[in-house]
C-alpha cells in the first residue's frame, strides 16, 4: 500500500495556527480560476484517508463532512468514541502507523492519504510514508501546528517535480528515498 | 536599499544543525554540473552582506574566508571584536535594523545581502525585507537552526518564479507585499 501526504503549509512550514485556525490558508475551489491545486484527481486516487485526533478535531467542524463518502480511518489512541453524527465511512482506530498499515493492506487498500501534523510525523519516523506532495502558501505566519518534527534520523528525499500557479502557491512532490 | 535573503534550508525549514553544521547542504558549485543555483549573479548584484553574530562565528571557520572583497557587516550587540586575520572589508556595526538601513543607504549602497536566521528574522520584523531566494535541499533533518521565527504579524509575500534543479533543490523567489 502507497501512503501519501497531501497537505498546504504557510511559507514557514506550518498547516494551521496554533488554535487550529485556516483562515491565513485560501479556499480550495478558487471562485476566480477554479483551480484545485489537484486535490480531486488526488482524492480519486485515494483508497482511505488516515487523520490523527488534532485534524479530526478541526475537520468535524466542518459542515459538511468534506471527505464525501471517502473511508476515512480517526488513528487516536486517546479518542473513545466518534462523534455520532459522522456517516459511517468513518472509523476509529487505535495502535502504531506500522500495524495500520498492515490491516489495511490486509483489507486490499492500495493508497492511504496521511494526513495532519502528528500522524504524518509518526508515519515518517516508522518509515511508512511514500511520497509528500507539499502546496506552500505565499504567506508567514509565525507561529502554529508545524507539519514536521523531530526525526530519529535524516530523512532523504527525491523530488519529482514542482508546479507553481497564478496564486503564488508552489506545489512539490517528493518521494522518500531512505 | 534593496534587501534580499538567499539562502538554502532543509525542506523542513532548518538553515543549520542545532549545533551550526551544514553537512546535509551539498556544496555549492557542485563537481558534476558546476551548478551553482544563481549564487554567483546574486552575489555579484549585491555591494554589501549583512550577518549575525550566528553566521559570522560559523563563516569564521571556513578556510577561507567565503566573500572574497565583497563588503560585509556583522550586526551584533554582544561581539565586542572580530576575529584579527579578516579582510578589512570586514567590520562590526551594533545597532538596529532600521539603523543600519539607514547608514548603508547613506553610504550609496543600493543592494544588501541578508543573512543568517535571527538577523533575517528581525529584518522580517522590522518591514525591512525586500526578497527572499529560498531554496529547498529534499531532505529532512528534524531539528535545527529554523529559517524563520515568531513575527509579531502575518507577512504576505508574491511569488515571483520558482526553479528545480537537477539535483533535486527548488528554489523560489518571494517579495515581500506586506
Amino acid at each position: 500500500m502507497k501512503t501519501t501526504v497531501y497537505i498546504a503549509t504557510s511559507l514557514d512550514g506550518f498547516i494551521a495556527r496554533s488554535n487550529g485556525d485556516l483562515d491565513w490558508l485560501p479556499g480550495i475551489g478558487d471562485a476566480d480560476t477554479g483551480e484545485d491545486y489537484g486535490y480531486q484527481a488526488f482524492i480519486d486516487s485515494v483508497d482511505v484517508l488516515v487523520m490523527g485526533r488534532g485534524t479530526y478535531e478541526i475537520v468535524c467542524t466542518f459542515e459538511p463532512w468534506p471527505y464525501g463518502d471517502k473511508r476515512v480511518i480517526v488513528l487516536s489512541r486517546t479518542l473513545a468514541h466518534l462523534a455520532d453524527n459522522l456517516p459511517d465511512t468513518v472509523e476509529l482506530r487505535s495502535g502504531t502507523p506500522a500495524e495500520l498499515v498492515e490491516q489495511l493492506q490486509a483489507e486490499g487498500m492500495k493508497h492511504a492519504y496521511i494526513d495532519g501534523g502528528k500522524t504524518i510525523q509518526s508515519f515518517l519516523n516508522a518509515g511508512l510514508l511514500d511520497e509528500l506532495i507539499i502546496t506552500r502558501i505565499p504567506v508567514l505566519i509565525g507561529t502554529g501546528i508545524p507539519l514536521f518534527g523531530p526525526l530519529e534520523q535524516d530523512v532523504k528525499l527525491q523530488h519529482v517535480e514542482t508546479r507553481s500557479y497564478a496564486s503564488g502557491m508552489v506545489q512539490s512532490t517528493y518521494r522518500v528515498i531512505e
